[in-house]
Order: structure tokens, then C-alpha cells, then sequence
């Protein structure tokens, strides 16, 4: 198949339409309609080969998480995500590769029904760049800079686990269940807790870098400081003492850090479990600035701690 | 630098700001509110070392290049260019080179009034990534799908001269002028015209793989065919035989190739002269599907034809 034959056929064909979609892939560019009384969310990430995952994934995987890393930060700032364009490069066209990487991707493209509205296919070293376009009411984006002294600081999910699956996959660890290893390959982008939470949070960030490097961004940006209790974090399969540091400071995770005003507690515990979804209180904000990391009976937490930096 | 100084110091403070940026770069997806009765126009396009540019080229350039050629796309569709978001993969985080690229990103970002909203900065083979997103009124896009039997068919600027030069660098033409250097580097994304046709015109795309080829979408997507008289087509520098068949062939020129009807041919002239842009029509529109490459005596043109292939 010809570039433009591949596009048509994998990629046009299976893509869910969305009534704001006034024209989809195939001309010079989309043309879409908004909503009266919303803003747009706007976000991009890549994935390339042996940074973010290694030349033994599988193509499903990286359709799949290439858009779940971009639907993870719409979530953050509590956007309801729309449409997607998706840039591809790859060594050569590989129509099985293509097959099963579009399989994973609309997989969680049509979960949320996000409709893919054009892209470009290149040929070159394997590296994908989503955009995700999404919809938020005026006003009401959740920023990183809102978090006020004295916000309870919460985390979806557990942490750690997608940073003990890649341990794994690089010999460091014991190998691990499949549930584990598929926290680190296909992440559930916290798409109905971003909506939920718009409302009530004061500041949002989803974890794709580590917990202490995520939420640093939130206290730099806010001005703030927090205390964060490392025996409250959710660990689930987690052994304790490793499963702390790796809570803290292992990326992919994909969960949401945000922060609320103490008395949004009930509200925002209703709604979370309404939607099934597992949240933990694990600090609070502090108008002192910097990052305290202690037990709950005081004592302080002394293991090294640090995101992932690209340079 | 780490990875988020480079981005806010050579991206987030270079770019210009726009009212309607509610949240620009450093949070995890930017705000950005929509004027009424306008639609979005979204596209995206790669250019991947060895494939759109080679070693040798300048980082300005193709800084320059990856906005432009996004540019141009929305100027096909008759769109506003108002915001982009760049995905960079660097083998490694080079000042120098960051530098000269954003100078060539942002002359031209800021020729137009466009803002950088967002972005990702990833170690890996050097690939750039732009989405560009502009706006149009309602219901007033250009289509590839609109062209209508009789229309007349108009190209802007001269066609072929970035092929030349690419000829040139690879050795296989004479060295070229550095005007026409210029045209394959730092191609002028038709952005006014654009804007000034997309009440008149019919049809429209961008010559990005060569006027055969970009103008066969029209006409495939339009049910429609086409007689392009070859010794019409404007080839400024280029001698005349082979300067054809790189009129019609070759890509990069990113002039824009549209179709009109003929009761609005003085209407058009009139506003393209008012914008200096030079313009030809070069044939018409026919019932009869296929594309008729003639000289205006009636004879054929036999030259071989076809459009460049990713894969």
C-alpha cells in the first residue's frame, strides 16, 4: 500500500465520527466546530523508540499509550477529551505493525470517544507524537497553580507500579504479574476523574514523571510547600520500604496528584467513589515552601528522590 | 540545562502572546478560548532528518520549514493561523542548535501572530513534529472536494524551483542561485492568500508533493478531471523542458494550486494583485475525469509524471 492508501485504510476508516467534526482526514486539515461556553484544552507528547519504550513492545502497546499519555494530561486540567491527530514515524511500512498499533489506539480512542482527525505518516526512526484536542467549560481548567496552603493533597490509583514493571523488564526486579506490567504498557488515562474533580479541585497534575517531581511542578507553580506522609501512599503489590521510593519517583504511573479545599473532602470522595475510582489522602499543602517527606509518626523520610529528566 | 529550562527558556519566552491564550506552555495542556461563529482548522506534519531535510541542513531552517509547510496547510484551507504546538526529538540537548532553530520558528510564528502553546522536547533521532491550528468562519473552508467543471485552475508564485534546488544539493543539477535555495528552505507559507480566496475559490490544497500529484487530490476528491496546459505553468528561473517537469512534479514549492468559477476570475485577480502575489491559471476543470497535460497548441505532453511516495 501507498502512504496514502495505509492512511485511508487503517487509519481513516477506523476512527469513530463525531458530530463536531465537520471534515475528518484527507484534506490540508480538519475543520471543527466548538461548543458555545467552552474553552479548548490543547496537549502533545511523543514517544520514541528506546526512550519511552524499548524495541521489544508491542505495537498494540504504543498505539495504546501513545494516546493515553496525551488523554492523561487533558484529565489534569479536567478537560473532556475530543479529537486527536496523530504523527507517525517508522522505518518502514509494516502493515502488521501498523494493524496492531491502531488496534491498541482506538481500542482507548473510541473508550472515550475521541475521534482521530488527521496526521502524517513518515518514514524515519519509530517515534509517535499525539495531540489531543479537548473541551473544558470556561473558566474551570484545574491548573498547576491554584494549590492553597492548607489543600489536602490526594492521588488516584496506587503509585509505583508501572516504575517496578519497567525495573523488571530491565533485570532490576523479579519479574512481575501481567496486571503489573500492564500498568506500565497500557495506563488508564483518569479521564472521568479530571471531569469529576473540576469542580473542587484548586490544582491538578497527572504523574507521568514521579510523585515528588509531578507535584513540585504544583508547589512552584502555587507558591506552596506540602507534607507528604510516605507511609499514606498507595502501594498496593508494592514491597514497603522500595515501594515508598518508588511511589515517589518512578514515572508512568499516570495517575492524578491534585489538591482541594478541606472542605470539599466529602464531595470529592462521593464523586471518586461513584466512579469506582481508589484515592488516598497523602499530605497537605503548606504556605512554607519546599517538600517535607515524613511518616505519620513524625519521623522524617531520607531516600533519594528525583524525576526523570530527557537531557 | 535541564529539559524544562531549555523549553522556558528558548520556547516559552520567545513566543509572542495572544488574548485568546487563557494558558500558554508549563502546565499540562494549554487554555484556549474560540472567537464566536469561527470554526477550528487543525493540521500536523513531520519532518524527519534524511527524509525532509538532510545533515547538512541549518537548524534555522528547519525551524523555519516545520512551522511553514504546517502554515501552508492551513492556508489551503482558507484558515487563520493562530497557535501551534512543536514535538521535538534532539540526540542531545545542543544550545547552539535549539537557538538558531527557534530563531527560524519564531520569525516566522511571529510574521503571522501565532503562538507556541505547547510542546515536547524528547532524546531521539532528530525529528519535528508541528500541529497548527487556525481559524475560519464557519462554513467557509476550502475543500479539495469543491472543484466544479469549468472552473478555472490558478497556481500561485512559480512551481518547480525548490525541486531545482534540491536537484542542485544532491548533485544533480548545476549549483542554483541562492534565491532558489531560499525556495526550497524557507518556502513563504501562502497564509494572505489563503485568507483572500476563501470566498471565491472552489477547491484548494498546497503543492507539497508536486502539482500532479497534490492537484490529482482535487480533482479525485472533486469527481472531476482536468486540462493543464503545460507551456502556462510559471517557471521563473527554470529552462524551459525540464522546467516543466519539475513544475509538475517536483515538491516544496508549497504555493497554493486552486480552482475558481469563471464569473469571479476579475474579483480574484484583482485581490491577489493587491496582495503582490503573483498568480496563473493554468488550465480548467473538466466533466471528463483525468488529468490532460497539454501544450496550448493541442499537443500532448508525454513527459513521465507522478507525485513523491513516503512508501
Amino acid at each position: 500500500m501507498t502512504e496514502f492508501e495505509l492512511i485511508k485504510h487503517y487509519f481513516a476508516q477506523q476512527s469513530l465520527h463525531r458530530p463536531d467534526v465537520m471534515l475528518g482526514i484527507g484534506d490540508d486539515a480538519a475543520i471543527l466546530s466548538i461548543p458555545a461556553g467552552m474553552e479548548l484544552a490543547v496537549t502533545t507528547d511523543t514517544l520514541a523508540l528506546d526512550v519511552h519504550f524499548p524495541a521489544s513492545a508491542s505495537p498494540y502497546d504504543i498505539g495504546y499509550k501513545s494516546l493515553a499519555v496525551n488523554l492523561s494530561d487533558l484529565a489534569a486540567m479536567g478537560a473532556t477529551p475530543a479529537w486527536v491527530t496523530l504523527a507517525i514515524t517508522l522505518p518502514q511500512a509494516d502493515e502488521s505493525w501498523i494493524h496492531s498499533f491502531c488496534d491498541g489506539f482506538f481500542t482507548l480512542a473510541n473508550r472515550y470517544q475521541v475521534q482521530l482527525i488527521g496526521g502524517d505518516l513518515t518514514h524515519g526512526p519509530l517515534a509517535i507524537t499525539v495531540q489531543a484536542i479537548g473541551f473544558i467549560p470556561t473558566r474551570k481548567a484545574i491548573l498547576r497553580s491554584g494549590a492553597k496552603a492548607g489543600d489536602l493533597i490526594y492521588v488516584t490509583g496506587t503509585l509505583g507500579e508501572a516504575g517496578l514493571a519497567l525495573l523488571s523488564l530491565q533485570g532490576k526486579a523479579s519479574p512481575v504479574p501481567e496486571d503489573i506490567l500492564t500498568r506500565l504498557h497500557r495506563p488508564e488515562p483518569r479521564v472521568t476523574v479530571g471531569e469529576a474533580i473540576r469542580d473542587i479541585a484548586h490544582a491538578a497534575i497527572d504523574i507521568s514523571d514521579g510523585l515528588t517531581a509531578d507535584l513540585g511542578h504544583i508547589l512552584e507553580q502555587s507558591h506552596v510547600g506540602a507534607i507528604i506522609y510516605v507511609d499514606q501512599l498507595p502501594l498496593s503489590h508494592l514491597p514497603h520500604e522500595g515501594g515508598i521510593h518508588l511511589a515517589l519517583t518512578a514515572g508512568d504511573d499516570y495517575e492524578l496528584c491534585f489538591t482541594i479545599p478541606t472542605d470539599k473532602r466529602a464531595e470529592l470522595e462521593a464523586k471518586l467513589t461513584a466512579l469506582s475510582c481508589r484515592y488516598t489522602c497523602i499530605g497537605t499543602i503548606t504556605e512554607q515552601t519546599g517538600l517535607d517527606l515524613r511518616y505519620q509518626n513524625g519521623k522524617k523520610y531520607h531516600g533519594q528522590i528525583g524525576g526523570y529528566q530527557h537531557f
